[in-house]
């Protein structure tokens, strides 16, 4: 029985920069069923209040605790862990990490820095790891899709570099990491067994949702491809056409439902 | 029976900016026997007319063609598989690859780049991975110990950026690569199981040569720890006491002695 539900933000709600047919239409059903949401990205270049204008853009209001991305799950691993943040992320994303602790034990938070990327600033923070600080990685991407249409190193290499050079294991906050699903979880207070995750990426958002005992729905939109539903495992709990299909699905399946 | 020598630089002839004790008179001995030397040196920051200028500062004239170096070796390789340089190096090293050929196929050669490495530079890279180059690493070095004493990052972590983004394989071309061994005595003609380095790094220098069929021996100058000897396998053919005792052991078991 399902009382809580996490849903991807491209190629689920939006694509591009239109809303996907139906989506907003499903998340005020879910809403209406009593249901708490989050909505869980992987972005580590547009800060919250950006993505949270871009959804208001397409008529759906979210209330600012219910997106969940990785510079959240790392604001709250900071937390947690009684640590200050070194940052290697974008110089627009810094602001995601405003009233973070200073000093104290530190952890390295790498991100997609983009072109101000440096030797320096590399250096800085591998110094900081060869003094003891933790490594975290907001994302774990090799590569992205850059304005030109090809392929760019993404914050995935960084982090391959600090792990061999320091020989330290990175904690991966976004998605696929059981951390990232089940911090977004701990938010509404909802455990995994009640939860669903709703993706169109077989791999990152479904297979890594129902590693850490979510229920997970494939959406057959963004970024899905025919036979995706088969090239993971564990396997999605279903799959269905669509965000609108989806609310469908788990409102049959709610606790209260 | 031994007819070629390779001698490691930094710990082996000299020690910071001096000889050590009966290194210069060693070399001469090894050449008075008839032997053929090669002096192999991970440096990838010194270009060789700067190393060949520090060993005669030494009263230790050596010929161009007896200085093996990674760029070397990158050079040889970029011959033998007809691919042009594109080169992430220091500014300063650039001049190695003087007159290589441009266009065609082409290899990326990843070195320490030093101050001016940036995000420019490591995507112009990895965008040439994208597109089917090679890989070659000059050395694959975790970290170095910079001029304020503490531990900056080194070319092996950028190698290991680039790996984890393009899902390329380095081909690493200094030691202990065994490619770096045998393409040094192909230079003089001389078969591994005829050769003998002579190396202050059990590891990289002494286990490494080993591994690929050529004699080691073990000094106890440079950065050689009471117990090297034992720490790595295979173990050196004899461990001694700096390369004046070196060159003993050597002619002792020349082809010609």
């Amino acid at each position: 029985m399902i009382s809580g539900v996490l849903l991807d933000l491209a190629g689920v709600v939006y694509d591009g920069d239109k809303a996907i047919a139906g989506a907003v239409d499903a998340v005020a059903r879910l809403r209406a069923a009593g249901l708490p949401i989050r909505f869980v990205s992987n972005t580590t270049r547009s800060p919250r209040p950006a993505v949270l204008r871009r959804l208001a853009g397409f008529g759906l209001p979210v209330e600012e605790e219910e997106l969940f991305t990785p510079a959240q799950a790392a604001r709250q691993w900071l937390r947690q862990h009684g640590c200050s943040p070194h940052l290697l992320v974008h110089p627009d994303f810094k602001t995601e990490f405003d009233g973070m602790p200073e000093g104290g034990r530190r952890a390295v938070i790498v991100g997609d820095v983009g072109e101000s990327l440096d030797y320096a600033k590399l250096n800085r923070a591998f110094r900081e790891l060869t003094r003891g600080a933790e490594l975290l990685a907001l994302a774990n991407n090799r590569s992205f899709k850059d304005a030109d249409g090809i392929l760019s190193l993404d914050a995935g290499a960084v982090v391959a570099a600090f792990e061999f050079a320091s020989r330290a294991q990175a904690i991966v906050l976004g998605k696929p990491s059981p951390e990232f699903f089940l911090s977004a979880l701990a938010g509404m207070g909802c455990p995994p067994d009640e939860a669903v995750m709703v993706g169109d990426d077989a791999e990152s958002d479904v297979a890594g949702a129902r590693s850490c005992g979510l229920g997970a729905l494939l959406v057959r939109t963004g970024k899905y491809r025919a036979g995706d539903e088969t090239r993971f495992d564990p396997p999605p709990s279903a799959v269905v056409a669509d965000l609108a299909a989806a609310a469908d699905w788990i409102i049959a399946h709610a606790k209260d439902g």
